[in-house]
């Protein structure tokens, strides 16, 4: 016999489960189709080449590595056993596809892509090994209208979803960039510094100060007091602004002024921030980044941000992207745990049959079993079984309208 | 730079292909639920061990294996390398997950799975490397009520996505096993002398003999006469049973009359047969087969059968089962070929802003494409961009409504 369980880290839905979560699905993908994007689809592997091109960050150390076949695997000896992965993420196969058919696509293309993806992760509470991803991307815009499309976009799905209660934090990773340049840090310290800005909120400004105590001194204090100007102020941006104005182009700073003030006038319900900690792990970030988060759970429930450079690197045709990705299996978790269920399910009807049924008997079953699928319902035909109760409850569970078959004709059961 | 292209065998999809693959499913899983089905998933990713277990037939040779990770790899050195594998059908992983989630389904299950499996098949027209498999199987019903079940409601599909004009054939393991027991050979040839039988249709008579030819040649002649005697026969399958009557149980020949005299019934619009040289590939099934052919189009579009075995094999804990899949990638090719797309889609409105606009006339936009939205419409905002002809032609094709702005107004621009 065999190991009856999934992989780890990987999953068996039961019916009422994947009922949920394709709802979910195909409230996500209704509401992001509104906003004109558009759904695309990749194979779930690709050449592991593209896979480890260095853009997916600490991802490619998780990848599922697919074994060489027939004479590719003999030619192949002692040298690379294995040539195709399991996707990690979206963006990348996003980047290839974009390079593969760009001739077929419109200059500024609204892309939606819903679908699995492997992480050979240390597998923990809320962490699986394979997952769903949910991801839009406006490819070829270099304006704020991407950042801000995706922006409302997502805001409308997730409050589709039935959540409320939304933190908008933006920020951008050019005025990081230029913040921490006019503090006067060696452009290899950027990345650390900005990994230890991300972990303020829990660590504090010392915690920050400890992360990266081995840079200069004046540097660090220079950056450590900025930080703390612009975060004790009751309208940081603004501040942020007046600190970096000698730094930052004008037109960096009225865009990403544009989207904040979009954003709060159109998203009432939001709490539109500006969040200078705001970092996001993936390095390929270009400008604007996002998250959001959800009033009464830890953590964001979707992020993004712009990326212009990553598809040029990867297909050689340099296209300006933006992007915004929700936590998909996060999101199923709360509300599931909330108690949330498929609503929108027909009716079932089922009628339950003696063991021994003739043709005819049959046959005028069939007939009633169409009819109600005709007057919208679903219909399920089943042999009465030993244990009758147990069939019945089962029925009931699913608030069945239940039918038996008694003297020749179909009669209801009472419930 | 990468190769841009998917990897061999495997496909990205353009939006409007991937539009007429959603409707497609959509549609697939509307009618099976209407006949009481419920949706199940397990993971594309199984235990090596189980895609090994000699269920897949000739598919086990064509597993993607995925090398194992970290320790496990180390420690692996010259043993086995690979622990887990991509799927490479949906059968093998339902005889796991009811094996795991036995306690937590009804005693009869009306199973549907729709998802992707692998096979490193040779690449031609028509067959992938990464394809969508859609299955329906009754698990715990061992009665005829399963077959008919599936039948009604496999045909029904394949009408709700546009196909006409069905021939379905009917067969039974049972009866073929009877036929060749009674003929003589030895059990060890059984399934040998069923492929050639499967090949009746192209080779002919003295084709199937070649075939045998180096089994008995009085028991291949008999088994010859009595295929001729029943297919020369308008009534083969009276013909079939009055040849069997002495080694088939009644009740077997009952069930079978009745599958095939209700599907006639209900079915009257398709062409329901017997056909004593329908065989199937997999070894697994133990009673009745069944397919499906389209008008037109060789080969079939659907089959299935009875597998009462398989599950015990599989979890130790035996579960008669029966199930029929559809061949959802011919039917997209032959439906996609014929040009037929999505139609369940909203009308699309796009507006064109300047590229240079204020956050006030933005407010209007989005003002406008939330009405929009509001009225059921697909509403989509493009920054205008250089090639404003390309820009149009790319919205008239989508037969959008497009509007302009123009001195502080949206105006509609003439298609």
């Amino acid at each position: 016999m065999f190991s009856k369980t999934p992989p780890k880290g990987m999953r068996d839905f039961l019916p009422s489960e994947l009922a949920f979560r394709e709802q979910m699905l195909n409230t996500i993908v209704d509401t992001y189709s509104n906003f004109g994007f558009s759904r695309i689809e990749t194979p779930c592997v690709e050449d592991l080449s593209i896979l480890t091109s260095k853009q997916g960050g600490d991802n490619e150390k998780l990848i599922f590595k697919i074994l060489k076949r027939g004479e590719k695997l003999d030619d192949a000896e002692n040298g690379e056993i294995c040539d195709l992965g399991l996707r990690y993420d979206l963006t990348v196969p996003l980047s290839r596809y974009i390079g593969a058919n760009a001739g077929k696509l419109p200059t500024v293309f609204k892309a939606m892509q819903i679908g699995n993806v492997w992480r050979a992760d240390r597998p923990q509470r809320g962490r699986f090994r394979q997952f769903i991803q949910s991801d839009i991307d406006i490819l070829g815009e270099p304006s704020n209208l991407a950042e801000i499309e995706l922006i409302l976009a997502t805001a409308e799905t997730l409050r589709s979803l039935g959540l409320r209660g939304f933190t908008i934090r933006i920020n951008d990773r050019k005025l990081l960039r230029a913040l921490v340049k006019k503090c006067g840090f060696l452009e290899s310290d950027y990345e650390r510094t900005f990994i230890a800005l991300d972990k303020l909120d829990k660590i504090g400004l010392d915690g920050v100060r400890e992360e990266i105590a081995s840079f200069a001194p004046d540097v660090v204090e220079k950056f450590l007091n900025i930080i703390n100007l612009i975060i004790s102020d009751n309208d940081g941006l603004s501040k942020c602004i007046q600190l970096l104005e000698d730094v930052l182009e004008t037109e960096i700073i009225e865009s990403f002024i544009q989207i904040m003030s979009v954003c709060k006038q159109l998203l009432t319900d939001c709490n539109v921030v500006f969040d200078v900690t705001l970092v996001r792990g993936m390095n390929y970030y270009t400008g604007s980044i996002y998250e959001i988060s959800v009033e009464g759970f830890n953590g964001s429930v979707a992020g993004g941000g712009r990326y212009d450079d990553l598809i040029g690197k990867i297909t050689g045709a340099p296209t300006c992207a933006c992007g915004f990705s929700i936590g998909f299996e996060r999101i199923y978790t709360i509300l599931w745990e909330k108690g949330e269920r498929a609503t929108k399910t027909k009716v079932l009807s089922a009628v339950i049959v003696p063991k021994n049924i003739s043709t005819e008997e049959l046959m005028s079953v069939y007939n009633f079993a169409e009819q109600e699928r005709l007057q919208g319902r679903r219909c399920s035909i089943e042999k009465r079984i030993k244990n009758f109760a147990f069939q019945l409850s089962v029925l009931r569970e699913q608030n069945a309208n239940i039918y038996g078959y008694k003297q020749g004709n179909i009669v209801k059961v009472e419930n």
